[in-house]
Formats: structure tokens, C-alpha cells, sequence
């Protein structure tokens, strides 16, 4: 490991590789190979925007993983993962985005080499990055092996955080309390939402204090009235207008661990029928606290929150929330388990979710969202800590 | 179309699927499914954060194309795409990231009511997002249609530019240019990466006048001293250092389209092997944007470049440059030429690249770039203006 300043303890890291191996051993795979470029951070360490081309991980049992990518971007790998040189492969700049050549060709000779040709090797079907063309080569390169679906095998490690981790977050949360505050301060009408925007990435990327910040792997969402229905907006050079609401979903993010939050704001006096929905989307919300602990279900915080919306009339019809912590874009959810009514997964202390109950309406949209820990007894707890109501900037 | 101010003409998206159409019938498709998010907006100018889940245009040769995408993002359909609402066609948040459903069958369901699930339908089979499961489960869910590899089909038709589009990548050049100015004005050794990051989104997202700047598809690259050998480390939170060189690769952002660029800065008095490798760089870029006019090949570029490099002992692995334009995370690139010496692509008129030699050695790195374009007469011309050297504050 030559990174000078590693974000874990070795400790850690065979805290992630032995828990993977144990999963990896229940699924009856010899290897896996992970093109998750936070499943290969959160293996290795390994940093670097590279994920536009193909690269991966490959995990064995009984040898430490294997970095595998760009040349060029081997030299990033020696820099931040804590294998040694040794155990980091680098492919020819041919293969990169070739009409004729695919760097699936390389990794199945690595494969091969590592004598595992014929063995059963998981994938990641479902991810990003991990293409439709990239399983077909991978398939044809190695038709003696078994090629399995191990899509988010990892993720699913991923789910109960360390101390280290959650040390990172609070950092995190920190960052994105004060990104924050900075907006509330600063909005008014008449202000272009891009140079809002630019004070927001200021503020993120300052960070505070020692704690310097990183890119979320999601940009700052801000769509204002009728457009606040569309949840995915991001900003344009328009004025923010009086009467109108503008939420604002985005995170901080420290050594890539995320604290997504949001809060909406309100210019001017709010109509009725957004007061009721605060009021119903916070009772929702504190219902939902209440039913995230240990040994209750991530269905539960669902039926939760739907109670009081449903006594308001509001109908949601996606789900509440996803598990967070190491992201890289495009994601910042962990694509594990999802707060909804059919998922009876078993909420355990340490795993970490955005509580997100967005409004998405017709013509409106409201957001108030937390970002929580399960605790080993009692509600959620809140990573950030700043007033959960619709904000009103008269 | 309900975009209050589109970036585009409805010519200009009709131009682009005439192209797209004329394309399909050459590869004898009845249909493409395009799950690029920059082909997506390219052709029909959907925006939005969503590529997260899976999304798409199903593109037809006798009726508007098809807006397929989550149900939320729907209402971010209608409010961005040219297309009539009855084209926006929106799944079930079931589907999202589910153990038990895939969103592609909702989409073959949709591909059999427009009649064509007997069909030779086109899918980007190497594209991010479009994983190897999204492609077996449309293969399972669509047993009689015939699915062919239709990778870059529509990246291809994106390569020669219209002048609608170039006028967006000279905004976004002005923005490339001011960002670079104000890392020129404010580095200094002490100065902490981040506070310098948090300077350049800051000018970035605030943009130049009343061109409002978006966010990059890649973060700003800031590696440096013997980090700068890795070309894709992004940025800590320490302090710049005298006696090392910088290099600062990021690009301005107008309505998603985008001018790479990168300059090098040294702090103190480089050595003499990087001011050589500057004098290298320099004289191969010139010869390169020479050789980079219409009628020659992608590759005449690359040889032009190499040549005054291997004169300098310096030999590159790499390819030097990509197309560029419209982009979505995680590539700025188009994906379709590379400049390297096998690329016999002609060069037409209206091309643009990012012509990119960097030098990532063993333990430093340099990088000067330009992003041009091709004209009808001539070298390239450059969209950006400002000194071809390695800066240097002492």
C-alpha cells in the first residue's frame, strides 16, 4: 500500500475481504469479479475516476485480489489500493473503446493465468459498467467456465457499517449540514439557481474545518415548483421566483462516503395544501425514526410513513429510502436492500440508509429527507442534525 | 415539447433522427433502443440525474421515438423531451432495483405492444447502463425478436456537429477558458487542493455572463508531483508544493455540451526534463492540429504527435484524443474515433475533439491539451485561446 494517507486500517480491509470470501464461499464461487467501482474501493481502496472505462477486481479465496484495468490507470492503483505491486494488472491502450478488440479478451487471459479457466466465477450482471458486451466476450473467452449472477453480492456486505465508516459519514454529514445552511442563507428571489449552485459546490468541496470535501456521486438536485415534480431535475440559470418551492437533495461526501439530506425551501407565504403535506411528510417521517431499529424490518419504515400520508390523501408510489455510504457516480445508493413494503430484510445496528420520502406530485414536489444509523436499541439515529420542516423565506 | 427554453431547434432534432433512421435502415433494424443518456438527449433533449435506473429511447422508423424510463422520471420527460406526452412511457417503481422484477420487462412488454417483438431491434451492447442483465432479460422476454449489437450507431451520427451545437461548445469553451484563468490567478504553494476544487466548480457552475455553467461529465483531474503519472486521481485535501508540476484537465459545461481542456502549472523552476517534455508536447500538438484537417484520417493526427515525442525519448502508450460534444457521466467522450494509429476514420468538417497527448510517466506527468475543430479548409481551429505551454509561478 503506498497511499499516504489511507482512509482505513489493513484491519479493515480484511474485515471486508474475509466477510466477501464467506459469502463468496455460501454461493459456491472459486472467484468473483467486481466492476462495482465502490465495490473495488471498498475491497481495495482503489481511487480514481477510470470507471468510464472497463476494470475491475478479482476476488479469489486463497490469494490476495487482483486489480485489474487500463494501463494508465495502473499507476493510480499502485498509488491508492493495499495490495502490492504484484497483484495490479494493467491492459493495453488498444482495447480502450476499440471497434475491433475488447478488454474482456485481457481479463479472461488473466483469468486463465490465475488457473481459474475453468471455474465458477461470479459477476455483477445488474451493474453499471459491467456491459452487456462485456459478459458476452467474458463468456466467449471462457466457455469453460461458469459465469454466475453475483450482482450485488458485495453491496450486500456493504450493508452494516464500521466504526471507520461511520466515523466518515458523520464527516460527511457534517459537510452536508453546512452546504445546507449556506443555502438557506443565501436564497432569494431573483438569484440564478446556478450561482446558488456554485456557493453549494463551494461549500462541499471546502468542507469543514481539517475535513476536506470530495464529489457526491449524485449533483446537487434543485428543481423549483411545477418542476419539483420531476425528481431528477438538476439547475438551470433561472431566477428563483417568489411563491415557489425548490427542494434541495444532495450530500456531502468525505473519502467518498456519502450523507445525502434534503430540505425545501419555500419563498414567500406556502399555500395551504404544502403545509398539510409538511405536516403529514414529518409525522410520516418521525413515524418512520421510530420503526427503523434493530430487528424490525426495512418494510417497516415504509408502512410507517405511508400511514399518515395516506390519511392525508397522499399516494406514494415509490419507495422511501436505500442504503448509503461509499458512492461513486451514479449512484449514491448502495442498490442492496430498498425501503419498501415487499422487503423483509431485517434491519441490523450499523446499517445506514437515506430515509427519503420524496413528493413528487403532478404540478408540485416537497422533500424533507434524513439520512439515518439502526442503533443497537431505540429509533434512528440522524446523521445530520438540522430542523425538519419546510423552510419559509417570506 | 414543454421545455420553457430548449437547447435546440426542432430542425435540429429532426436533422439528428433522419441521420439516426437512415443509420438503422443501413444495419436493417426495425428499431434501436438507445440507453445512453447522451444519445437519449441527443436525440430527443431529455435531461435529468436518472441513468441511475434504467432508462431509454426506443427509436422507430415511422412514428416519433418512444421515452421509456421510471415513473417519477417520467414528469422530467414531459418537461424536457420534444416528443408529445403519449410517447412518454413510464414503469412501475416496483421494478426499481428489485430482487424479484427486472425494469427490461416492462420494456419488452412495451417493445410487443408496438408491434415489434418479431423485429431486428438495436442495442448498445457495450454501453454503461445498459447491463448484461437488462440484455438477457430482454433476450429472454423477447424470444422471437432478433437483438443485434448496435453499439455507437447513434455516437457515430453525433461526430460532425451542427452549427446549433458548436455555438453551445464555444459557450462551454469561454467557460473552460475562465475556470483556467482562475486556477492561474489563485495556486500557490500552501494552498489546499479542495480550497482550489472549491474555486473551480465556483467558477465553473457560475459560468461566463449569461451562459450559465452545468456540471462537467468528469470532475475536475488535479493530480500532483509523482501522483500527476496517474491520469485520473482527482483531488485531496493537501497543500499544493513548491518544486512540483500540476496538471489541471477539466471542462467547462454549456446545456451538457462540453470543451475539454487542460494546462499544467509548476510551482518553482522545473527541471530540465520537464521543460523538455514541454518542448516536445508543444511542437507535437502543433504538428498535430496541422495534420488534423478534413480529408485526412483520425490516425494522421496520433502520427503527427508521435513524431517529435519519439525525438524526445518519450514514448506514449495512449491514444491522444476522442471525439467530444453532449455528454452525461462518465465520459466526456463520444466513444466512436479514437486519434491512435490504427484509427483510419476521414476527418470531416464539424468534428470535434479533444485532442489530449498526456504524458503520464513513471513518476511525473504533463498534460496540454486543446479541443477543436475540424473546418473546411485548414488546421484545426481550437475552441479554446490561451498560451500552449506549461505555466509556471515561481
Amino acid at each position: 500500500m503506498s497511499h499516504s494517507d489511507p482512509a482505513f486500517s489493513r484491519a479493515e480491509y480484511d474485515r471486508r475481504l474475509a466477510k466477501t470470501r464467506a459469502a463468496m464461499a455460501a454461493a459456491g464461487l472459486d472467484a468473483l469479479f467486481v466492476e462495482d467501482p465502490s465495490n473495488m474501493a471498498w475491497l481495495t481502496g482503489y481511487e480514481g475516476w477510470s470507471f468510464y472505462v472497463h476494470q475491475g477486481v478479482l476476488v479469489l479465496q486463497d490469494a490476495d485480489p487482483i486489480w485489474w484495468g487500463r494501463n494508465q490507470d495502473a499507476n493510480g492503483a499502485r498509488k491508492t489500493v493495499w495490495m502490492s505491486n504484484d497483484r495490479i494488472h494493467g491492459y493495453a491502450d488498444e482495447y480502450v473503446q476499440s471497434t475491433v478488440r475488447h478488454p474482456m479478451q485481457d481479463l479472461a487471459a488473466l483469468i486463465a493465468d490465475t488457473g481459474i479457466a475453468k471455474g465458477r466465477i461470479g459477476v455483477e450482471l445488474d451493474n453499471y459498467y459491467y456491459s452487456a458486451k462485456a459478459h458476452l466476450t467474458l463468456l466467449a473467452e471462457l466457455p469453460d467456465a461458469e459465469l454466475v449472477d453475483a450482482n450485488t453480492l458485495v453491496n450486500w456486505q456493504r450493508a452494516v457499517k464500521s466504526d471507520e465508516e461511520i466515523a466518515l459519514m458523520q464527516k460527511a454529514a457534517r459537510i452536508s449540514e453546512h452546504v445546507t445552511d449556506g443555502i438557506l442563507e443565501r436564497i432569494e428571489p431573483g438569484m440564478r439557481k446556478n450561482d446558488l449552485v456554485a456557493q453549494i459546490y463551494h461549500d462541499a468541496v471546502t468542507g469543514v474545518g481539517e475535513d476536506w470535501g470530495d464529489y457526491a456521486a449524485i449533483v446537487p438536485l434543485l428543481p423549483s415548483g411545477p418542476d419539483a415534480a420531476a425528481p431528477h431535475l438538476t439547475w438551470d440559470g433561472e431566477p428563483f421566483k417568489s411563491g415557489e418551492c425548490t427542494f434541495f437533495e444532495l450530500s456531502g461526501c468525505y473519502r467518498r462516503y456519502h450523507a445525502p439530506f434534503c430540505r425545501s425551501v419555500f419563498l414567500g407565504k406556502p399555500p395551504d395544501y404544502l403545509l398539510r403535506a409538511e405536516a403529514a411528510l414529518v409525522e410520516g417521517l418521525e413515524a418512520g425514526l421510530k420503526a427503523a431499529r434493530a430487528g424490525n424490518q426495512a418494510r417497516d419504515i415504509a408502512l410507517a410513513l405511508a400511514a399518515p400520508l395516506e390519511r392525508a390523501g397522499i399516494e406514494r408510489g415509490a419507495r422511501c429510502g436505500y442504503p448509503i455510504g461509499l458512492s461513486y457516480p451514479p449512484d449514491w445508493g448502495e442498490r442492496s436492500i430498498s425501503l419498501r413494503p415487499e422487503d423483509e430484510t431485517v434491519l441490523e445496528p450499523g446499517m445506514t440508509f437515506h430515509f427519503m420520502p420524496g413528493l413528487w406530485m403532478d404540478d408540485w414536489g416537497l422533500e424533507i429527507t434524513e439520512p439515518i444509523l439502526i442503533t443497537d436499541s431505540g429509533p434512528a439515529e440522524c446523521f445530520c442534525n438540522r430542523p425538519r420542516k419546510l423552510f419559509v423565506k417570506p
